[in-house]
């Protein structure tokens, strides 16, 4: 059995078929990735409060629900209110304990209960619940300033412009809030959902909700590369939270940084996009072929100009053709920080699939979250160039788009998002 | 920590952080049930070959995904070396191993991978794949036989009849094939359908297509009862694998059940249904009149006329108003044995979440799956039952429906569903 032969390897098979799981690295295993391991290192529960939101630098979870609200109030003090009892619910939750206090079962019959159960008994499957806020809870399409905070909207909080490969489904794209829940259970995270939306009723609707079944990030150096549906290694260049010079400079908005938004200071912007992947084409296509595109090998991951899957790439390695091995328009390129003025994201993407798409094939793809700290320079330049020039863009068709601003975390006796309100 | 504590409970923490995990115990969870737990005595993969398919007494994993198929073409030669490909490449993926004899990086750079790479690194996973066959596949709708298969068709294989809580969408019903894959990783599932489908590309298209994240069923006296969305405990009273008594009376056809399909002797039927929960309105009905329409309470499950979850429900105890402890229309006498000629089925469902519906709400319910003797006598009675009389209903509204005969298990040398084609 090998030395890092994960936990989640044995899930199947228990402690007392360890030697019969350990048979499949003669099978499939062409390698010791375990790409949706859990970290070893990770505790059971993380704390809601701190100095920044949960489910940004956390070790990327295997399962995600995330969704999407509009709020249907014009009211300030209704908004506050339901950030107020979002907070309490999110912090309850993320201990493990019940949406409210009372909790699935312990109140008296006459009344609906304050949880919805289908969590009772599991545990807290480190679950971390991440809320954002949208360009139009501060100015609608039509301008109106609704809740008062038009003159505290970020100016880096627009819709983000339209790129080439966009074809964007409006009921898959936009909000004014959002809330990224995370956990190794999918059914702990579609429970915090769920509830979340439920204490909402009335103040808020669900605009859109997306489950992803595999994390395809890797926000920790202790966590091992997990793929992608084009099978092959994504997030091997992502920022690891123990990158923390990085986190500081990429990920996290300072103070100064936008004087309107002060308040901002600590948190980050949050971009979603949904990428469907025409997989049924990419399944045609020659594995050198897909590789080109890449920039990398599929089986290790390792830059085309050699080494392994960390080795840095040698963008100007000769090949044939008269041109580089890593070829002009190969992913790995464009997207790297060398030709990006330095600038590196915090993904933290899933794997979707979500039924059939009208050809006959599956609707499937990469739900792309990123927390960067400024959109402006850390996503449009990138995104733009990729949707120009990418090889892989053939196979990806971009059916969802927004973006957030996330407030810092909330402290003791604090709401989420409180310093914007205050 | 609690005798039971499961693998599972200990995901997100590791065994070092088994004393945190531990702490949720004092939180969240009311009792030592682990819903989404594996089985811990359970090998790390399934063979697929044997007297039966696999994926139906097989303990029931966590997550699953299922599709549907269309044949595109009307050549029976076509169709029988599609069922033969696909049982390669579904033996070898249970086993761990890629879809095909290359491999997703093996071969050569000119040619398309005949594995598309997403498990490589990942366990077997316990994965299961059960083939079905429709109504459709023996005869169209009008009335085409065209495969040569007609006079073979099972005489209970027919389109389901319209149920009273049926608001059937022809685009998640019906289908020429099924295959169901469970699996502990969702990816594997995924993996697995995505493959097969890949295989069948020319032959077969999507349907529509599955997945759900956690799995409703227990079909082993070591799994402990997950929980549906409406927060309860679902398939206490399904039948266990270790029944083989019940096994062999509800379950599997056997010879002599039907004369013109003896080749479904030692398979089964497969009742698929998309049971869609208006759980927004559940969740404001009080805990009360939640546990009136289960007759369980939520916390233990036990029946309201008391005990704990596996004791048997007295129907006759005396409540309050001239009723029944147990309301005339409680699911759990609707449903039970003593009422339905003492017929049972063999559960497999699934909870999904699929993004929202058009009233703001989430798309979320039970993707019920059920494996029958014969759904003439196992199904059709009691859903027409259910649907006309279950307090339940209000709160479920059935928009995908579909029915397959599951041919036995392919043995040494054989395609699964081969004595059809003999």
């Amino acid at each position: 059995m090998p030395a890092h032969f994960s936990r989640r390897a044995l899930l199947g098979g228990g402690a007392a078929a360890a030697g019969v799981a350990g048979a499949f690295v003669a099978g499939r295993a062409t390698e010791e990735s375990h790409a949706a391991a859990a970290t070893p290192s990770a505790p059971a529960s993380y704390p809601f409060r701190g100095a920044h939101q949960s489910g940004i630098t956390t070790p990327a979870q295997d399962r995600l629900h995330f969704a999407a609200f509009d709020v249907i109030t014009d009211d300030r003090d209704d908004l506050v209110e339901l950030l107020q009892k979002w907070t309490d619910a999110a912090e309850r939750m993320m201990a493990g304990d019940p949406a409210g206090t009372v909790g699935p079962v312990g109140g008296p019959s006459n009344l609906p209960p304050d949880d919805t159960g289908e969590a009772i008994g599991l545990p807290a499957s480190r679950l971390t619940i991440t809320f954002g806020f949208g360009p139009s809870l501060f100015r609608t399409d039509d301008g109106s300033d609704r809740f008062g905070l038009a003159d505290r909207q970020p100016a880096a909080l627009r819709t983000l412009p339209h790129f080439p490969a966009d074809n964007l489904d409006p009921a898959r794209s936009y909000g004014d809030l959002c809330i990224q829940a995370c956990a190794d259970d999918p059914q702990v995270a579609v429970h915090a959902i769920r509830n979340l939306a439920r204490i909402g009723f009335g103040t808020v609707s669900v605009r859109y909700s997306q489950l992803g079944f595999g994390r395809t990030s890797t926000t920790s150096v202790d966590q091992s590369t997990p793929r992608n549906l084009f099978g092959f290694k994504d997030g091997t260049m992502n920022i690891k939270a123990e990158e923390t010079d990085d986190v500081s400079e990429h990920v996290w908005v300072a103070s100064g940084d936008d004087p309107k938004a002060e308040w901002l200071a600590g948190g980050s912007y949050l971009v979603a996009r949904r990428f469907g992947m025409t997989i049924e084409v990419w399944d045609r296509q020659p594995l050198g072929d897909q590789e080109a595109f890449v920039g990398r090998t599929k089986d290790s991951g390792a830059p085309l100009s050699g080494g392994g899957e960390f080795t840095a790439p040698d963008f100007d390695m000769p090949g044939s053709n008269d041109t580089t091995i890593i070829a002009p328009d190969a992913h790995v390129r464009l997207v790297h920080p060398d030709f990006n003025d330095g600038v590196r994201m915090l993904r933290r993407g899933y794997n979707f699939v979500d039924g059939t798409n009208p050809l006959g094939g599956l609707d499937a793809g990469l739900f792309f979250l990123a927390f960067v700290r400024n959109p402006d320079t850390h996503f449009i330049p990138i995104q733009t160039k990729m949707a120009a020039n990418d090889a892989l863009m053939e196979y990806l068709k971009v059916n969802g788009s927004a973006l957030f601003a996330v407030p810092p975390g909330a402290r003791d006796g604090e709401y989420v998002g409180q310093a914007l309100f205050a």
